[in-house]
């Protein structure tokens, strides 16, 4: 292990663990912190420091991190922050290696936290790596960690690390991704970047076998030469998926006063994300879902699909929503098309491509045989089986009529197709019915949807984010080809 | 009661209803529209009509349409397109004063079908009106019908009309707008449209005292100039929402084998929003969300917004968001700064607008303080509330620490506001986590977004979907005014 992986490693695999500021009442901060971190599952040793109490949750406490008998590799620092630079003093002179800075009020603040923020840099500077301040600093399942609000994360780790400079999102990404199947390897919320930023943590995952796709919530960059160029190398690597927010004046605006970062230009990143492969998204909706497709998604390199649904306005909105994106639904040919009339039923249906099946209940066999005929003649790159019903929804509304049996069918007709293909499948499920009366048939939905995402299709809430996705995705395939062979 | 009020009633209301093509067994199409009819409701006499059989689930049935003793008002044809002419025909004969014909396979399958929909065409000229075919016909339930898959729609009206060139949305949009409270005077799944066209159902839906929203899923239009000028006069006195389906080549070509209708180009129908008033979305969560803001929200002329959210990313999102879409937040005066800074927590908080009240579960006595503040100083035509906890998730999540009663005292500070200063308050909820293992919050989330819209507030799943309607909810209420004044 070398480079940054070594430098790295005490952060997110702590032996040791200071808490600063830790506290018995688990209704403040620092009694929560420790709680949440001990539900979590560390492995480690922590040591928890407050002057004023010989325990904390049956650990004994320290008064100060310089009475801790063991070396400490990272100090979490939770004590208001005009008290924070001498505690990081302390830390440096006791030697631990990395600190995170949860607490906030620094150069997000006012002019006084503009000072303490710069005293912190300068003691960072002098030999240990500091995260944050003002954030919530790590989530690492293999090293036990979790950030404050992160209790119920997954304990599990998985490919998928996120950047984030801002701690809501922080919670809000990793929760959205947790139902949706998505493990992290590393998470890291942090804030204010005084020391440890954005670049450092890019090159990190760039290095770090564990992390095979990275995501980030980004207001601003330290230094823009060396990220573009990291972003450059790494993108090569693994897809660097990057949210940044406050590309807008307003939004810009509001960057300043959450993390005091630089926004920087709208056209600026532009240029960037088009020059060094890095996937652009545009808010949470869009970053959750670019995660859904390079977790489940093979490499596709074309952007020709076809789509396959019920019922002809579904068609028409397929047709509208894939051009937009950029997706290429050619029009089959004449032979197709006789051999997919052959298939479909005889009234309302159409097979032009999209190919319209006539209802959202197809019979199963007439779906597999059109999945079938269209992967062996089209050459199509995959397909996009828009808002067939395959949940027990329709029995919920009074529909008793529909088979459960044939439902069951219909599910596992794209994976059999996919599975003896090897095409992309990618499936739309769309949530039909708002509402707590409707409770019963989103829950039979993500059902439907979490069987998919363990055959490892991915799975979209609309047509319009399936191929805005895939878009983006084909893209990056396709950039990171043309980068190959140059 | 006149001009198409008088016109349309035999269609909306009609005393007796004759199905052509009933049958007894309910797991034939024939079957079943009459049993979904049945338990619908309808308050009027069935003649069901079918040569095979005397009795039909309990009513008396009819060889022919001709056979039934009394006047009929509506007739509904299922029976195969090449019998439809005929049995149309001996409608005409018998006097029945409109008919729809849910049958497809007419002009959008092949030349033989574009030669019975010339058939039907010329009988419906000779004194029928027709809807259809290739439809799904209509929804009214203060009329007894629902659409033959609309079994299970609400039973209660409401005073939004939903005109549907798409038998698939003519389900799928009212089945949306079901849970979020949305109710329907008149739905009208219209297919080919080869009589009673969009221009016709426009003009009397403008007519109806009973709708006050008109909303449309629209693939092509019979007569431009028509539609055109009617759009203009009805979008003076209700909004009128539409979705065009078909705008890009790919839709149009999508368009041409579903309805066989022409799509128009996209510039054409850019430039008729501009010139009637009427309201363009895009897809089917457009269209959800612009109807939930005509429902709930009151005439609101200004874009000039504050944001007030947990978090500040969330902020900078936001801010994003908002310009993005076109609405404006401005940046408070210093005075009303420095107010807010009283208020807020010192730390992780920010008063600029967006206002960041330092975390998504905020002290409601602070919460509501801030709100008040932002309406009695700031000028704002409304205020957004974006992503502030105020479902039971936290307890779900392990943070049993935070008390249901502030979660339902947050709950009722938004509402609490808007009563007092009677300007608009709008929530974004978004769904937090997917997956079956989330299935509790989102049902707590759910009732959440129901409190809301019961109490005239509306909710929508994310900053982006909330600015764009509003956005465009204003632009509504702007063009209405101007034109108003001219």
């Amino acid at each position: 292990m070398a480079g940054k992986l070594a430098e790295f490693e005490p952060i997110f695999f702590p032996k040791t663990h200071a808490v600063i500021g830790a506290s018995n009442s688990p209704t403040k901060f620092g009694g929560r912190f420790i709680k949440v971190q001990m539900s979590f599952g560390y492995k480690g040793t922590f040591f928890p420091v407050n002057p004023d109490e010989s325990e904390i949750f049956g650990m004994k406490a320290y008064p100060s991190v310089r009475d801790i008998p063991e070396p400490v590799d990272l100090a979490t620092i939770l004590i208001p922050a005009p008290a924070v630079p001498q505690v990081l003093e302390e830390c440096l002179q006791k030697g631990v290696k990395a600190a995170q800075i949860i607490t906030a009020g620094f150069s997000e603040r006012d002019e006084d936290g503009v000072r303490l923020e710069k005293e912190i840099a300068s003691i960072a500077a002098r030999g240990i790596r500091v995260i944050g301040p003002n954030c919530f600093g790590i989530y690492c399942p293999r090293g036990g960690l979790t950030i404050p609000p992160g209790e119920s994360l997954p304990k599990d780790s998985g490919p998928v690390a996120f950047l984030s400079q801002s701690g809501g999102y922080g919670v809000r990404v990793p929760r959205r991704g947790d139902g949706l199947g998505i493990r992290y390897s590393k998470l890291v919320s942090y804030g204010n970047a005084v020391d440890v930023n954005e670049c450092d943590l890019l090159e990190y995952l760039g290095e770090d076998p564990e992390t095979k796709i990275i995501t980030t919530y980004t207001e601003g960059v330290k230094n823009g030469r060396r990220f573009f160029e990291l972003l450059k190398k790494v993108s090569r690597e693994k897809p660097v998926i990057i949210w940044k927010g406050g590309l807008t004046e307003g939004g810009a605006r509001a960057v300043k006063s959450h993390t005091a970062s630089l926004s920087g230009q709208a056209q600026v990143w532009e240029a960037l994300f088009k020059q060094t492969g890095a996937i652009a998204v545009g808010n949470i909706d869009e970053l959750t879902d670019m995660t859904v497709g390079f977790y489940y998604l093979p490499p596709i390199k074309g952007r020709k699909f076809c789509v396959v649904g019920g019922g002809g306005g579904i068609g028409v909105a397929a047709a509208d929503a894939c051009e937009k994106a950029g997706i290429n639904l050619p029009v089959f040919s004449r032979e197709l098309q006789q051999k997919l009339l052959r298939i479909v039923p005889a009234q309302g249906a159409s097979v032009r491509n999209p190919v319209d099946v006539g209802s959202p209940f197809p019979n199963p066999q007439m779906l597999k045989a059109v999945l079938e005929t269209v992967l062996t003649e089209s050459g199509v790159d995959g397909i996009i089986v828009s808002e067939i019903e395959m949940s027990g929804w329709a029995k919920q509304s009074g529909q008793d009529w529909m088979r459960a049996e044939m439902l069951k069918q219909n599910q596992q007709v794209p994976v059999d197709v996919r599975n003896r293909f090897g095409k992309p499948v990618i499936m739309v499920l769309p949530v039909e019915g708002n509402g707590p009366e409707f409770a019963e048939a989103e829950t039979a939905r993500r059902q439907v949807a979490d069987f998919y995402l363990k055959q490892n299709i991915p799975v979209f809430a609309s047509l319009e984010r399936a191929a805005l996705t895939l878009s983006r995705f084909v893209g990056y395939w396709q950039n990171r080809e043309a980068i190959s062979k140059q």
